[in-house]
């Protein structure tokens, strides 16, 4: 493995910021946060036949690689600054390194993201990447500050990537939909809407391992409970027309994962602070129930009859030859 | 993959510093840097069969996949801080994970770093981590700064590792070898040196591809060369025991990896300073040549006389089946 050509390839596009006083090259990266800020730090791993199919495009591998960790820095309200990104690759591929590249650095350009350092190694396919984001001491939007009274708030529209992995797997061709696939390739991290609800948020997490598995995150973490109006989560177009009304809402929004949309609580009073905050940032955003009091999770429907928990929460991103 | 309970078995040994303001459990962790100091990050990847064999005890593991990153911290002249953890697993196995957890733990505590977030996946074996620590704005220690005439330096022992790997290969009982296999298994970052090295190297790495292609990418990135008197190279009476010296002294030191050794240049006028400081820490450095005008690299022996450099001077940390 010619490591050092591999990186080069990186390097030409790995961006620039004032903060980054060294980057590629050395032995480690050199950055200088701003003053007052805490550092926020996260990393995810994608590997191939677990988080994606063998034949997905190398650049939606890049582009997905960065995401889900922006994706950490939006549900910390924190603005994103610097990657590292450790790539395991098979075989010395300099056309697969250049689309992986290329889709890790479309995202990268968009939030002005500098690519400081990195790690190419031979083995299976798999690329872990760290993110480095600031937010003001004191403002970083943790799990654990929801209360009972809270509403409870989600972004844009729940179910469309477990929707895409759903038709994908069942060999289904995506005649028409093209929209959930691009939910489940290349997810838009809600960076705008973390940095929006800084002070208004309580609490807040992404949509990474599915609906309830993320929320029931924050309700352990804040030691409360919530009721959830199932029929109130939002549906995509998409992915209303894709499945019949029942396997979407009672199954691919509850607890399909990959959404990358933010759940978060806030107080009553600032509803309309929310939704102006999140209008600012043209980020839709729904309210789907209420913090509670105690620790039970509880799903309604539109008329108000309680609905049985889904026996399993969580999410298989994706797993070889089937979940 | 319980991820959850795989991270708990993370947090009860993540260890804690003042600087940290949310460790694991978050969709990120909060750092709180030092005023006037610069964030140093690192990235480095061990993946099973290319940089280690099966078999390796997972202590050993999780010692090492940290050691390879505080080790480029040491060549910046950083005190380390906090590290993440991407630990890929290809089945549930909480017997191994406590084991790699300890090893891990165990040169953690001893640098008193912190790991504060990380990520458990399925999929071929693999250990990704990240490490942040801090250096003074303008102390780092970089590659790009020797100069002609400058000291060439290294740190402790050469060609250690390499002989444990050859021994391995091999397939001979490394009976009077265990101070080897414990450098290649288990190597000691030499963090207390690169503190003392600030303000004294001119520019510094540290010997995980071997020696010559490491102290390659000084000479590249400063624009100099390089005279190095072969048998200038420390040797340790382990390798010397283990090896023919021709072996030892013109293949294992030059070329082998995984030493972990700092390499640096100084003027000639610090050499009392370097000494001194190096004894301070307790850390063994001895010269090994000088940095000279152009871009030549020329090896001598102890009479003077020229050595052809090797045909390949970087080194195969692992691969299944041979090199």
């Amino acid at each position: 493995m010619a490591e050092f050509a591999l990186i080069d390839r990186f390097r030409q596009r790995a961006g620039s910021r004032p903060d980054v006083a060294l980057g590629i090259g050395d032995d480690a990266a050199l950055v200088e946060p701003p003053k007052g800020q805490q550092v926020v730090l996260a990393v995810d791993t994608l590997v191939e036949g677990v988080h994606f199919a063998k034949g997905v495009p190398a650049s939606a591998i890049g582009w997905k690689a960065l995401a889900v960790n922006l994706s950490d820095l939006a549900a910390m309200g924190a603005e994103p600054a610097v990657a590292l990104l450790a790539l395991t690759l098979p075989s010395e591929n300099a056309a697969f390194v250049d689309e992986f590249a290329a889709g890790f650095s479309a995202l990268a350009d968009t939030h002005r993201v500098a690519l400081v350092g990195g790690d190419t190694t031979r083995g299976p396919l798999a690329a872990s990447v760290t993110v480095m984001g600031y937010v003001p001491k004191g403002q970083a939007l943790i799990r654990s500050g929801a209360n009972a009274g809270d509403d409870l708030w989600v972004t844009g529209t729940l179910g469309d990537a477990a929707g895409a992995l759903a038709l994908w797997k069942s060999g289904i061709p995506m005649l028409r939909t093209g929209a959930l696939r691009e939910r489940l390739d290349r997810p838009a991290p809600r960076l705008g809407a973390g940095l929006a609800l800084r002070g208004l948020a309580t609490a807040c997490i992404d949509v990474s391992d599915g609906f309830l598995a993320d929320l029931g995150h924050i309700l352990a973490m804040s030691g409360v409970g919530a009721e959830i109006e199932a029929d109130a989560l939002p549906l995509s177009p998409a992915l209303r027309d894709a499945f019949p009304d029942i396997t979407a809402r009672r199954a691919l929004q509850l607890t399909g994962g990959d959404d990358y949309e933010l759940c978060f609580t806030a107080p009553p009073k600032k509803r309309a602070a929310v939704q102006a905050a999140l209008d600012a940032v043209a980020t839709p955003a729904t309210r789907v129930g209420r913090i509670t009091e105690g620790a039970s999770l509880r799903l309604f429907d539109a008329d108000g009859l309680p609905l049985a928990l889904p026996p399993r929460r969580g999410y298989v991103h994706f797993i070889e030859g089937g979940a």
